[in-house]
């Protein structure tokens, strides 16, 4: 059962038992036999979350509910662009049964979750500023609800216009697993791209950067598929200790801040005559002393493989303390600062390993307890890291102390902490309407 | 006090009072008034809803709440690409303001709602498949509350990413003025197109339409802004009924349908080379003989008013009966010829003058009773047709029976007779949780 209760970064615990229904029925059997006895179900995906959301706790009382055999459904309607996928179908198979008809679900992520477990956690990923995040592409939900216990909602229609009532379906996405078993999903998706260009490029400051995603979105946002932001840190690690990696930018040395830019377009040549590398290229010629003092051009695939390494690369280090915070995009260069300078000043003895998608204001604050560091590693001083960042994203820049990774056991605590009252006994509210016991889910979202 | 007492389409009531806070804090000290006094609050911005919801009933005993004084804020983040407005602004206002910045917020309607009702109604309009409704583009929202009475609450940031927990803010879009008075909004605002290309085309059959649809995504698809679906007996309407219009295809004469493309792009030709119009064009010669038989391209101005002329020119008909469903827009042609040969063998001393946007499944099946009928207009018809439609809709075609206009007063039996128990408890459930004593709005979501 080891697979079932140990999380990908976070939660460790005991399950009583593992299910795996392979039916709605069986998932309605299990939800009914649950409430009646007063078990609590850990609704758990590919088991790829980042806050310990899908693991149970250490009780040995609760039941994983795995929607893995839940895949029999994947039904494309090309006309309407839209897809009717079981929980259980992962990202991957998804994509798998759109390639042949030129489509694709676009939310890209360094895992392969379940469809359930995408819409639980509201996942966003690098190419968020394209095509917007799990939410903005659900257009029906189905869910097994604990109260009535075992009663079956569908929520929504494969409609991109239905405006009859409250949308239902909303109370459900990014709920962390608590309040129902979603079950199924029907989602709009989108043309795949035929044609991509990349660049890395160096500013010339922090403020080209925003000045650089502006004359970008006003001069190629038809086209533009992520803007990702890489510290000189987070490069070297990866080129350091992931193999096949090397500096792009060589015989340069490797710079204190880089951005990864990527534009994509599905439009037929033919009729746009659209050469985006061209269009990238000329359009970066033009930037040049005015926002970026260096650049690498082309070589995507090598470009992307040093953004997706970061992490790899952060671990070999030491021991990583994760941030997936989020500000607005125009304070994301002075928050990033300010961050820095806290840690330099009251931490010296971590190291800064960030990247973060610039263009949707998240940032990967990645901080790394070096492994030869002189000072032993001390969970008292990872909490007083943790209070004091997430205090300064929340009240000093409008922040998210959770920009994609969700709320879970991991972080709950910050909920309670940041969430003003009234939103809190109104979530609560929220819960005790589908689960009035608390049975689905390991997060309270009440006081 | 008529001008608040009497809405756009339907509604006409008489109301207890008007009142017209200019601030928060006014808004907050009427809603715990009206608390404590039991009385109920009809929101109203422009006044400009479809459905009946921002007017009061008949009673005399409902306050209208006008939001037109609540206009202090609207404050655009450049970098951030949002605007934080007050909830009394318009939507010619706002994008007033954000034009110097080369930016808008492009949702496109017959009408200049205030931002308040754009996000109550969850406003679609012409422009959805690029941009998306209201929802999509709502970053942040503050309302005050019933339940705490008077309480402020401030749902979401200026904020891309941010999984925090419940979007508690799903709660108030689409609402149709229930359950709380909205008083600010953070919006996502976008590049202002800098170029565009349209053209009016006659697809050779109903199936050439969704192909025609299919290819353009494919091969245009990061430009396309509009796919409008018109009748021959709309345009025939409009070019008889409102002057200055023409037949675009003459001599040729009005086709029984035609679709008005768009393309639009705010990218710069200076990177990208691209000429919409002569993209566009080619892309329609391939078409020839494909999809399309007869086209005329260009003329945008001309094109966009024969369109927008529809309503006005099938009020000179008759009475009209409006109808605004949705379907996969994979079954709207299959939809429409049913409606129509429905009509045609139940009321054929109706005539159908229907548009749609075909791109989002959106149907505004207008049916107009002609002045010099025979038969003389008798609501009990009006309401067997509704209730044939309806059920076609809804049942065999698993549409929505309110696309884009809400639920209000006129329309919320069609609510109860087509949401499935289960949902409209869980919605009642909501709507308690915020105002307990159903004293907000004009409409009840329960069973």
């Amino acid at each position: 059962m080891t697979a079932y209760e140990q999380g990908a970064r976070y939660g460790q615990g005991q399950a009583l038992g593992v299910v795996r229904p392979a039916s709605v029925k069986e998932v309605q059997a299990v939800v009914r036999w649950c409430s009646e006895n007063g078990i609590r179900l850990v609704p758990q995906g590919a088991n790829t979350g980042l806050v310990g959301s899908s693991t149970p706790d250490a009780s040995g009382t609760q039941v994983v509910l795995s929607t893995s055999r839940l895949r029999g459904l994947c039904e494309v309607d090309v006309a309407n662009r839209s897809v009717t996928v079981d929980a259980g179908v992962t990202l991957q198979e998804l994509n798998d049964q759109l390639e042949p008809h030129g489509l694709w679900f676009p939310i890209d992520l360094g895992a392969n979750p379940t469809v359930g477990g995408m819409v639980a956690t509201n996942t966003g990923g690098t190419r968020l500023i394209r095509y917007g995040d799990v939410r903005h592409n659900l257009l029906a939900l189905q869910a097994v609800l604990l109260s009535p216990a075992g009663e079956l909602i569908n929520m929504g229609r494969a409609l991109r216009k239905d405006n009859t009532g409250p949308d239902l379906k909303q109370l459900f996405v990014g709920s962390s697993g608590a309040g129902a078993i979603l079950t199924r999903a029907t989602l709009e998706v989108h043309v795949r791209p035929t044609q991509s260009a990349t660049a890395l490029v160096v500013p010339t400051s922090d403020d080209a950067v925003l000045q650089l995603l502006q004359a970008l979105e006003h001069d190629l946002g038809d086209y533009l598929s992520a803007f990702e932001g890489l510290s000189g840190n987070a490069m070297q690690a990866a080129i350091d200790h992931v193999p096949g990696l090397r500096n792009p930018l060589s015989p340069d040395p490797v710079p204190e801040f880089a951005v990864l830019i990527e534009l994509e377009t599905a439009s037929n040549k033919a009729y746009t005559g659209v050469d985006l590398q061209e269009s990238l290229n000329s359009f970066l010629q033009d930037q040049f002393e005015q926002t970026i003092e260096n650049a690498v051009i082309g070589n995507g695939h090598e470009l992307w493989k040093l953004r997706h390494s970061i992490s790899e690369g952060a671990r070999a280090l030491g021991k990583p303390i994760a941030f997936d915070v989020s500000v607005p995009r125009s304070q994301i260069m002075a928050f990033r600062r300010a961050a820095r300078e806290l840690i330099e000043a009251e931490f010296p003895f971590l190291h800064v390993v960030d990247f973060g998608h610039i263009a949707d204001g998240g940032v990967h604050l990645n901080v790394i307890w070096s492994s030869d560091s002189e000072q032993t590693y001390d969970e008292a001083v990872v909490t007083k890291l943790r209070d004091r960042i997430y205090a300064m994203v929340v009240q000093e820049f409008a922040g998210s102390f959770s920009a994609e990774h969700g709320v879970g056991p991991h972080n709950i605590s910050y909920y309670q902490r940041y969430t003003p009252q009234t939103a809190r006994q109104l979530a609560r509210g929220l819960r005790q309407l589908v689960d009035p016991m608390q049975l689905c889910g390991t997060v309270s979202f009440g006081p």
